[in-house]
């Protein structure tokens, strides 16, 4: 008879790229996502929960040509050979779900939306296949003052979730206006306004010196390549340049600098005007250039939106890897959009938002020590008698019932050592022992975990007669006792 | 020259099976979780979320031999071909988790989840191919203790989410009664032993008399098909028939069936004590038979569990799609499974939880009235002259520093009666109006749109006159009247 294979134990591991979240890191995300969301909902926005799972169609990331599109994405057919994927973001629902209902939905439709989003790319250190979003849009207003609104919702909600004034700046651009420094190179040919975008995306990398050469004739990068330039003229060159490092003293200065730099262009000029009722409007409502400022350096996303562009950057500095300090950082973008909704419908739907990197800001927040820290565990109620579960169980109950959060120890009680070592690894800030003896007198232990922990390491002898670890106290006290004993560690 | 064909336009539709959430739903769903959540961490549970993919190895549902692993879940290949699925529950993740992590875990280890679940289904009216579940589970505690507490936990978690005592019940059965009731049979072949189970499943529908003859020579079903029986003699069939019929005036008399129907079967006899102990340790916390009730009625899940198996169910009737009254049924299902882990490290892991499912019971609130109702929109402030953007962008301003919900109307301003439509649509409980005449006097208009609403409906001229719907307030008195109009709708 032939012997049966028996198949192999299956791994016990995430797949590459994904991971756990384990209980205080799982509230600390919720307890910014909550907060997050109070901001958005006080300012008007509602709610959105769409399915993680979308059409490829309705993506609309793919090429025709290409056979399977997992470009980015995760994506598989459904029974009936319909392309299916993981959302890549939050925007491409929002306008696969306006388009869906837009005659029910009010106009304009400012929604927010919260939950993991899902890319096929290469994971790396601190880089994850699956991670947080939490967007704000609204859909069909073509004022810029809806632009301004979510330039202020992002300032509220950086300061709810802990980071103070002065820690942050948001920084807002145009479109527009790279539109009419286009204009007043007099690039007419496509492919050269296409290089012209693409080198002012290095404008982050390279600085001012290393655009100007890349617009010219090219430049000998750091591993000594040499990177052919766009070909641009000193004088066509000069617009970009004077845009790029149009940011002056304050905003009336970086404006007039704008209008400079786009010379004769009327898209400019609307571009350099949106700016300006911008800035007008958040200065009458009280979000000055210490929070929100004009500054066309900011060049990421400048390609992909098509009006106003804002990119929250955290001002502080944190330790790198290495020990050098530099700043945290970009930890939320956005803009306006005004051809997402066209692509289904043929009408041009004008949309601006935000989507904040949660994830970044919690990291940001843990780096800053406002986050973190031991979590708190339960009280946990030893067990020295296993027949006796029924009165340990009534205790936790009555423990619960005022709201303390506390658990019997489930595991097997035949070694108490191990009970107390469990109560150490899950936190707990006090333990409860009732033994026979203490049954028989009315009583019960309560052992105070962090005091006790803190006398091991350091406490004098007069420290520890002063307020011991442990205290018996009678059983009807229970609740009463460690309910003190919690607020003194708080 | 060949034509260049333009792509077809996307469909916006969610892929089948799929629903988008709007507001107030996900605001509900959101409340109701987060009230899950604190009964779980009062209790103890810690936080735990894996990701939405899992590796289809890990997940562990599909037979080697089928080539493409779609069976029930949402499944694709990696680059490097290792197939990948989304959750279809997440216990399957817990038993991955905590073989991952078992070293770095406390033992036992108490966690909560709560998040969508995919399922590869056809869908159906009210049945979509993703849901929410919120599940707590004890990883590593033999003891009935655990199953107990499981018990008191959904009970609790119940009640605070507004199903009050009375209207639930929650049933304990035990799979180890059961298998002592197959060896009183004296049924030794597995396959009739199987056949024995699945007719068990059946209880529900077809009851006792339907099981006996089942469990005999078989029966004739609602079509008028011949089904085909197990072939158990009387005799043999009596033990079944005596288990599912066990239930007694109390939990007494219920446990002497109990002991009857199992014989002198030791498996038998351990399962009834573990329900004599459950009853026991519940009866001692307060929770007595008419909050969780011994019920050997209870088949659902038989199969899957190892031990004690529970259920939740609504006890409310509603009615029916034909208006029909029906019990609501149930909401909560959960029980011991002590294999789960093994698949991964070879040795079994005791474990016991409970999953909720969060849409039915929120189904059943919403049923119930509880849950529900129009929703309460922002204060909207109109915008009367489109040059004063600043000056109503500094109302909402004030409006949110207070608390209150509030934003401009952001739409083409140009027709007011859009801009009231779209305080109606967003079911505003206040408008603000601002024309260059209140400006030049100092004043704002307050239109209480709820009032409006009413008296448009039904009041009197003499209601009408006593509480306009509409007041002229001083600028400076706009948060403080607004506020006043908001606290009398409440």
């Amino acid at each position: 008879m032939a012997k049966v294979k028996k198949a192999p134990r299956p791994k016990a591991q995430t797949p590459k790229g994904f991971r756990d979240y384990f209980g205080a890191e799982v509230g600390e995300r919720k307890a910014m996502l909550d907060r997050i969301a109070a901001v958005y909902h006080r300012y008007g926005f509602d709610a959105l929960e769409s399915s993680a799972v979308e059409t490829v169609e309705a993506l609309g990331k793919f090429l025709p040509d290409v056979d399977r599109p997992n470009e980015g994405v995760f994506a598989w057919q459904d029974e009936d050979e319909t392309w299916m994927a993981l959302r890549y973001d939050l925007t491409a629902p929002l306008a696969r779900v306006y388009a869906q209902h837009r005659n029910d939905l009010p106009l304009p439709y400012r929604r927010y939306a919260m939950g993991p989003v899902w890319r096929n790319e290469k994971p790396g250190p601190g880089r994850y296949r699956q991670f947080y979003q939490c967007d704000a849009d609204t859909v069909g207003a073509a004022s810029v003052a809806a632009d301004a609104e979510i330039c202020a919702l992002l300032a509220d909600c950086l300061e709810e979730v802990g980071i103070p004034r002065g820690d942050y700046v948001i920084r807002v651009n145009n479109r527009k206006v790279l539109n009419g420094v286009l204009e007043a190179t007099g690039v007419a040919d496509e492919g050269q306004a296409a290089a012209v975008l693409r080198t002012i995306d290095k404008f982050d990398k390279v600085g001012e010196a290393g655009v100007r050469e890349l617009l010219g004739k090219g430049r000998l990068d750091a591993s000594g390549a040499y990177i052919d330039g766009v070909g641009l003229s000193e004088a066509q060159a000069a617009p970009v340049l004077a845009f790029l490092t149009s940011r002056g003293a304050d905003t009336t200065e970086t404006l007039a600098n704008l209008r400079d730099a786009v010379g004769d262009s009327a898209a400019g000029a609307e571009g350099v005007d949106e700016l300006a009722q911008i800035a007008d409007l958040l200065t009458a409502q009280g979000y000055g250039p210490d929070r929100i400022v004009i500054d066309p350096s900011v060049v990421r996303g400048l390609g992909y939106y098509t009006g106003p562009v804002f990119e929250a950057e955290l001002t502080f500095e944190i330790l790198d890897e290495k020990g050098r300090p530099r700043q945290f950082g970009s930890v939320a973008g956005g803009g306006r959009y005004d051809d997402l909704v066209k692509r289904f419908t043929g009408q041009v739907v004008p949309a601006t938002g935000v989507s904040i990197g949660v994830d970044r800001l919690l990291a940001a927040l843990r780096e800053k020590g406002r986050v973190g820290g031991t979590p708190q565990g339960p009280v946990v109620v030893t067990v020295m008698d296993r027949d006796r579960m029924a009165d340990y169980q009534s205790m936790v109950a009555e423990l619960r019932a005022a709201g303390i959060r506390a658990e019997v120890y489930l595991g097997n009680p035949k070694n108490f050592g191990n009970q107390l070592k469990y109560a150490d690894k899950r936190h707990a800030p006090v333990a409860v022992i009732e033994g026979a003896e203490e049954k028989a007198q009315g009583v019960v232990q309560i052992k105070d975990l962090v005091l006790g922990a803190r006398i091991a390491e350091s406490a004098s002898l007069e420290e520890w007669k002063e307020r011991p670890s442990q205290v018996e106290v009678p059983r009807d006290q229970l609740v009463a006792r460690v309910q003190e004993i919690l607020d003194g560690q708080a």
